[in-house]
């Protein structure tokens, strides 16, 4: 059930989306009531169309002589999902989308993936695609491929894996060979591919990372190639077939739902993206938005699990509460009584409602590239972007698998039952915290690129804006807990920084040694600051008397849950980033096992 | 593949066991010559006859018309098992036992659990009913059903659980009536019977909760029986079905290699095991044991993750180390050499290995029960058990499903394809935190019953033995920084009990709001023990040139990174118990979610 009343107190109690659309368009063509009708038609397509295939669809997909067979119902949900025009809702209308800003997009995306991650991914991969062809595509190209991708008539993919390199992409070997015509003929193999092959649409248009003849090596010899399953024929439609087959699907652990295919392009007709040897410069575009799609991921199984486990501490009973009975005319207290049920249970509830905050926020962050504002505002919004989506990647899907697994904890027994569902939770939740770079891929980002190269400049702009926030509500006395807690907190994050970068002077792997607990470190107090900023919104709400007050008391116990046993796991990842790198390095590589 | 040179490390140079056999059974008839051997052939039984049936077991049991199929395999490997003599290792000789200490058994359970955990848990069922029958049977008991057990020609289960009630067993229903031939006719059904049902042995021995006719309510009311799949004939042999039936085997997350039945009893024939009455009483005698057997899934699984990850990572390569190439003449450097997945992986290390010492450590006491040693020193092992097993049972689990996930997380994308097996040891590590008592309850027991309950002695027997340690190891150069750390760590442990206490006096809910962080806390301090003891024990070695110096080095760097990686999580821990149970406690039950 998509959680309405959260996302509504989010976008607009708390972000004010509305008066931020309007500034940010220049006009008032998006307020309040259009987003809730569109938030409403979402949640309703999402439960009655999307979620009721979630536990069927974990059967997995059946591969055939090339061909994938996506789960029952997985085709006809899809048709209804581009007749009811949901994938154009963000793109620019110019190419037959809605025109409506991301942030929207991000709220449905969210709504949709909770109910059926696997299913979700069919379409969620073709934002790359349309991403990475919208910026360095031509007309020709956009006219071609970008508005059936917008459409949603195909879908399209981004193929960077191959077996030998997922990480690393410097060492990919696919080759492009260029044709008299200006295209190209691609070989290689790519592994791990989303969405590369199914039955759902007539067409898939990859995005293919490749080597010109003679490119440098490394990173800076990197190419990009459109490669359509089927090449477009002159009218349009889809044409003669590709040299493009899918060798096999991968049996997972979960999403099961979710095609991830072997793609072998053997003197595929491809098509250059972009600049020649530019390619990975090219994938920045929509890397950040391809990590705000994965953080969701994140929020969507924390929540799912936690509104399946609140179901279940209503229902089952067992023992007593120590204080005495609190359900006397049942056998047993029901399990919520418990603290240690209401302890798991808090702790999905502050990870999904408070990561959710993060990912909205997010999302307003990426409509600035398209406002009408000043380019400095827009620069602004883009630094800050680039500073919080490592953290919101790699910290949402940690504790989104956290919060998976105090689901079925609390189910107990019956949790590792594949029929109850909560299992599959964890098994889809897994992969999280590895695709689209791994939660060590992401710290390094952060920690490296992010923070140390910019000289703690990113990091600033974000602390500034916490400070500010302490300031404001420095004489509010309804959260002064909270926000003396926060206030400390920030102050640490800089001394913390500062540490890591004078080890890192005399220790170059003091980086690679510190970066973990320093994303896990920035996402508990990242997250301290959106709980805190809650927390004011709810008290302000109650006050007025505007809304329902047990839905405030609610966030204002949340919050207060959050800084009291969340945010103290801080002071473990300080400690661990304090006590440095040594420990890790001594031994060599023959000396972690005797066998 | 058993790390023998680790085991050995543990029970020779550590745990002295030679010594310590010769001191409880008042002879030398179990020699490290013997240990050693049995060691060997354990070994190589489970790495030759089990482990290969790990993956290809995964696919599951098959049920039909009440019977349950094993996977392909499992019967053989049983057979050879029994033909080993491995069943009846630690039992008595007059019931047919070798009469070994019940710690090398722990060893050898080890050893089959890391290379199969789910073909593991047929013989491992067996263990609840033998000591069970042990403890309470009559004589003519153990002539029916003991014999056969130990042999191992008959497996035995443990019938506990109901739909209804899983940790709280006051409320089961299943019923005992009374025959006059001195037997009871057993109705009702049990679910989540690990081993109920299956292909390996001509009959199963059920040990059954159930109530007799007018029996109290709750705990106090419950008996137990002894109900065989088969009755007995005259002659010992398998006689007529007893009206006992599988009903249906449930579909999991993992150990899908153990068949998790539901049984169905329908006026089966029992026979009355120890008092009417005291079935929960007769229950604890095995508790321990039981727990003891599920605190080493935690290891087994970290082990094999670990073993696992540190053969991909050694021959993975992705970039390069932020210090310059370590292997020039690869394409990229192998990933051991990144500082985060040093981290990962010394983590694996720390939790299997320390993890291991704790289990050894605890199968030594339960020796002192049979031992030749006077009443109070068998009383002093018996109470350091009691404290021991909860948190050994919670902490392991979860730390070993901790390690089980850094495995795959060190695969990336490879570790959640199940073709590479790292993500089955996820799946199968899931349930351990939960049946056998969930890490909830694990935690009410040690907080509830063996601390508060206790005043604090039993807490009191294990800090004074870490207190003494320290105090001897006081100007041990070499771990001095270690003992410092563990002897503030120790007081700190005493202050924290005190601290809930305190709390507890004025509100009886803070118990439940602080066991789950005080066991943890509590594994996290012990696990900080052994490896001070493995670290001195190490450092002694490396000085008397004595042994593999790689080998004692890998133990000091492990035990350096314990304290400076691990051990902070303490404080963590430490500060959500001191901010006490109001942040849990403060919803009621509809105000959790709104949807």
């Amino acid at each position: 059930i998509a959680p309405r009343k959260d996302m509504q107190f989010l976008l607009h109690d708390w972000l004010n989306v509305e008066n931020l659309y309007r500034h940010l368009r220049g006009n008032d063509d998006v307020n309040r009531d259009l987003i809730d009708a569109i938030l409403e038609e979402g949640a309703k397509f999402a439960e009655n169309e999307i979620a009721p295939l979630n536990q069927s669809g974990d059967v997995g997909c059946v591969f055939d002589k090339g061909e994938v067979k996506t789960p029952k119902g997985f085709k006809e949900a899809y048709i209804k999902y581009v007749e009811g025009g949901w994938p154009s809702l963000p793109a620019d209308e110019s190419l037959g989308g809605q025109g409506l800003p991301n942030s929207i997009a991000v709220v449905i995306s969210e709504i949709i993936g909770a109910a059926n991650w696997s299913w979700s991914m069919y379409p969620g991969l073709s934002h790359g695609a349309i991403h990475t062809l919208t910026a360095h595509g031509t007309e020709d190209q956009k006219a071609k491929f970008l508005t059936k991708l917008v459409s949603g008539e195909w879908t399209g993919t981004m193929c960077l894996t191959e077996s030998h390199c997922g990480s690393d992409l410097g060492t990919l070997r696919s080759k492009a060979e260029p044709n008299s015509d200006g295209s190209y003929n691609i070989t290689g193999t790519k592994i791990f591919i989303s969405a590369g092959e199914h039955d759902l649409t007539e067409n898939i248009v990859h995005i293919v990372l490749a080597r010109l003849p003679g490119a440098p090596q490394g990173t800076k010899g990197i190419s990009l190639f459109i490669v359509p399953k089927y090449l477009p024929a002159a009218d349009g439609s889809v044409g003669a077939r590709n040299g493009v087959a899918c060798g096999s699907i991968e049996h997972k652990m979960g999403i099961n739902g979710s095609a991830t295919c072997v793609i072998n392009f053997d003197n595929a007709k491809g098509f250059l993206l972009g600049e020649p040897n530019r390619g990975l410069n090219s994938m920045f575009v929509f890397m950040n938005a391809a990590r705000i799609g994965t953080a969701l991921q994140g929020i969507c199984h924390a929540e799912a699990s936690f509104q399946g486990a609140l179901e279940y501490a209503r229902d089952r009973t067992a023992m007593r509460s120590l204080s005495g009975p609190k359900f006397p005319e049942k056998e047993a207290d029901s399990i919520i009584v418990h603290p240690d049920v209401r302890r798991m249970l808090l702790t999905q509830k502050v990870f999904a409602e408070g990561g959710r905050g993060l990912c909205y926020y997010l999302g307003t962050l990426t409509d600035f590239e398209h406002s009408v504002l000043p380019a400095e505002e827009k620069a602004e919004a883009e630094e800050l972007m680039a500073f919080l989506t490592p953290i919101a990647k790699a910290f949402l899907t940690e504790v989104g698998y956290e919060a998976a697994n105090h689901g079925v904890q609390i189910y107990g027994g019956h949790g590792y039952i594949r029929e109850w569902g909560m299992e599959q939770i964890v098994r889809d939740a897994r992969i999280a915290t590895i695709y689209e770079g791994t939660t060590g891929i992401q710290a390094l980002d952060l920690l490296g690129r992010k923070v140390l190269m910019t000289q703690g400049k990113l990091l600033r702009l974000f602390t500034k804006k916490i400070h500010v926030f302490c300031k404001e509500n420095a004489h509010n006395s309804a959260v002064k807990s909270l926000v003396n807690a926060l206030s400390a907190a920030n102050k640490e994050w800089g001394d913390v920084t500062t540490r890591i970068g004078m080890l890192a002077m005399k220790e170059r792997e003091e980086v690679g040694g510190a970066a973990y607990d320093y994303v896990m470190y920035s996402g508990y107090v990242t997250l301290a600051f959106i709980w805190a900023q809650l927390a004011v919104v709810a008290h302000k709400k109650l006050a007025l008397n505007d809304g329902d007050a047990d839905f405030y008391r609610s966030k204002i116990a949340a919050a207060q849950f959050y800084f009291q046993k969340i945010l103290p796991r801080t002071q473990m990842h300080k400690a661990c980033i304090e006590s440095g790198v040594e420990s890790l390095m001594t031994l060599s590589e023959d000396q972690f096992g005797f066998y």
